[in-house]
């Protein structure tokens, strides 16, 4: 019997509330020291000992709960109880105090949840304080009484992981499956220090099939590269950058049992990560426009990647997106000094359908369409080297004076 | 004997008229077709034929007189006539006409000037416009008949070479040499895409000593990489980038006769390049300020040069300098993503000569000295990994809302 599988994305989620066997809580004990009561804190378990996948920041310097989640990761991966995380400071930076610091968030979680399995922790913020520990290990017992289920615990918990984010990031997916349904349901934040390899975000997702941690990692790791590290927003890779995925198998179902659902779930995982990518840039910090490049004709999707990426972290890019400004020879110059072999000769380059170049002369009389294009909020420009069969999507923000006043001093 | 030898810098430059054996003029030819009398061509040449040296733009995407001039080097780098120099217009990104107009500019000069030799071609301005070939020819008759080699015509040379620059660019060293006198000196432009590899910039830099294309070829190379490759305004290197360096061997003596008037040669070329490219950050487009990082204790050369590029190029970074903000996070954030193998416990990083960290620990006790350092319009930050002997230096600035204002739009 054939089976019958559809992935279908929720067009409004409720969050991690839309997945079944987890239950979260958020609480505001101002990290931040500023007598404010954001959100500040939260806690994610499950109903029982869950698998698990990470990916984490590839930055030399670590935040102390990326070391430690690294070492859960590695000693636990298939039980742990849940994930612990604070916004209002990234624990980065804070030496021999802050792994003690990161170690007794975890502890706390595990012994204030009554669960007996290790915690994963997360922080994000201003590098270089030392955590407020005490207030910490306060609000990690509040919330441990307040867990719950609810639509609103898990509203709370989106909300608690922002810092720089104007909006929640949330995203489920579905997998109907015969006359099943299994879900996939998303968290992040983002909003500043975003670029390759997921700089400054933190990403919380969760799901009801079942799976090895040897499985669940190998898809995470794949809907990663194609997602969360496929955006900038800056440039910069933050100390903290962490993607957890949790597996509870309250479905009774291991998603890797058919070569079918195998596939549905990776589609279904990385539909999530798109979509909170996505998210993410269009919630970068104080951005007006988001701008997708397609990098097509290489010899390699390193060579397209890094093309990519040296096109949409360029500044002179960035602000001629910011000023609507179709100077394509400013994309040709960045696609240029990314050393990867270009052939200005072989060029074409589209703003939409719009011909720029064709074998790398410019159409000039097609400049009032360009102006069009590159006025708009959303466009993607595509560029063929015409050299080979590879290609590589990344997506990019503008660069406004607005970024540079709300950076210039935290 | 022991030869006596001093290598000074001239307090006040003249430019290139303080160099025997050269002549030069500029004219305006309205190259950017806005009726403007702003001086934009430019022709050096020598008494006699010259023998020469240059370094190039490293992007794949070279402007049709880097293309030609790169040629002209190699064919003829001992008989050369001069260079003929625009800015208004980089001619690139122009196909075969481009590097037909290049051609012509070269020819047009070695006719014109009635000098028997090639003539390397240089442009600078707006990627992907044709050049007004007929307007430059006509330039490169009247600059022809006007050269001279008087304080006023050089001056108008280190002009029109200018794009949005604010000011002229000169240095001049001196060589002396038991009782004879030899001369260093240089022109450049720089203002905006200045990065890795002389982005946008252009410099002059003639001589009165003899020695061969090897020996002279040798020499720029080497000044080249410890002054105009060490410098960063906005990470974006130029398709037109070019040094050339001219000897004429007026002074009748061969740089190389001599190990110590060799190295005093060496020496003297470093100091001019360095200068000029000082000049070229300080007068970055819409910057505040001028940073040195000094990187030390690293394994090699190679990670260190890559750490401080990373720091130097950081959105975040830069944009806490123009905020004045001792945000020493985002410094060693930027540290850890060159992944260049840094170790947070055995970092030293100083403001100046104020603490920031131990061995990876904040100093927070100096903070209010932090904070009058990154105050000022030019400081340096000292970071040490402590993991070897290994060190580089690189000349980096802030980001101001101006550049993006600057930037948005030509």
């Amino acid at each position: 019997m054939e089976s019958s599988i559809k992935v279908i994305l929720e067009p409004k989620s409720k969050g991690l509330s839309d997945c079944p066997g987890y239950k979260f809580a958020a609480t505001s004990v101002d990290i931040r020291d500023n007598k404010s009561s954001q959100l500040d804190l939260a806690i994610i378990v499950g109903d029982k000992s869950l698998k698990s996948a990470g990916v984490f920041t590839l930055n030399d310097v670590k935040a102390a709960p990326v070391v430690l989640s690294m070492n859960v990761l590695e000693e636990s991966a298939e039980s742990i109880g849940g994930i612990v995380i604070n916004s209002g400071n990234a624990n980065a930076c804070t030496g021999h105090q802050g792994l003690a610091d990161a170690k007794e968030m975890s502890t706390s979680a595990q012994v204030c949840s009554n669960i007996g399995f290790p915690f994963y922790v997360c922080s994000t913020g201003r590098i270089g304080r030392k955590l407020p520990i005490n207030k910490i290990c306060e609000g990690i017992d509040t919330c441990s009484k307040a867990l719950n289920n609810s639509e609103a615990n898990s509203e709370d918990v989106a909300k608690a992981i922002l810092t720089s984010d104007t909006l929640i990031k949330q995203k489920t997916a579905r997998i109907i499956y015969n006359d099943q349904t299994f879900t996939i349901a998303g968290i992040a934040k983002g909003a500043g220090m975003i670029d390759p390899n997921m700089a400054t975000m933190l990403a919380f997702i969760v799901t009801d099939l079942d799976g090895t941690h040897i499985n669940l990692q190998k898809s995470l790791s794949q809907a990663n590269s194609k997602s969360f590290n496929s955006i900038s927003i800056d440039g910069d890779m933050s100390t903290n950058d962490t993607v957890l995925l949790l597996a509870n198998g309250d479905a009774e179902v291991d998603f890797s049992c058919d070569k079918n659902l195998q596939k549905a779930f990776d589609q279904a995982l990385e539909k999530v990560c798109h979509n909170l990518a996505q998210k993410i840039v269009s919630d970068g910090e104080k951005i007006t426009k988001v701008v997708t490049l397609k990098i097509q004709g290489c010899t390699s999707t390193q060579t397209a990647e890094k093309i990519a990426r040296s096109i949409g972290t360029s500044l002179l890019v960035k602000t001629s997106f910011y000023g609507s400004d179709p100077n394509w020879g400013r994309i040709v110059d960045a696609a240029g000094y990314a050393k990867a072999g270009i052939n200005i000769n072989k060029l074409d380059l589209d703003y939409e359908t719009i011909p720029v170049l064709r074998a790398g002369i410019p159409q000039e009389h097609h400049a009032k369409q360009w102006k069009e294009i590159v006025s708009k909020k959303n466009f993607s420009i595509h560029l063929n080297l015409n050299q080979g069969s590879s290609k590589y999507t990344f997506t990019t923000t503008d660069l406004s004076e607005a970024y540079v006043t709300f950076n210039k001093s935290e």
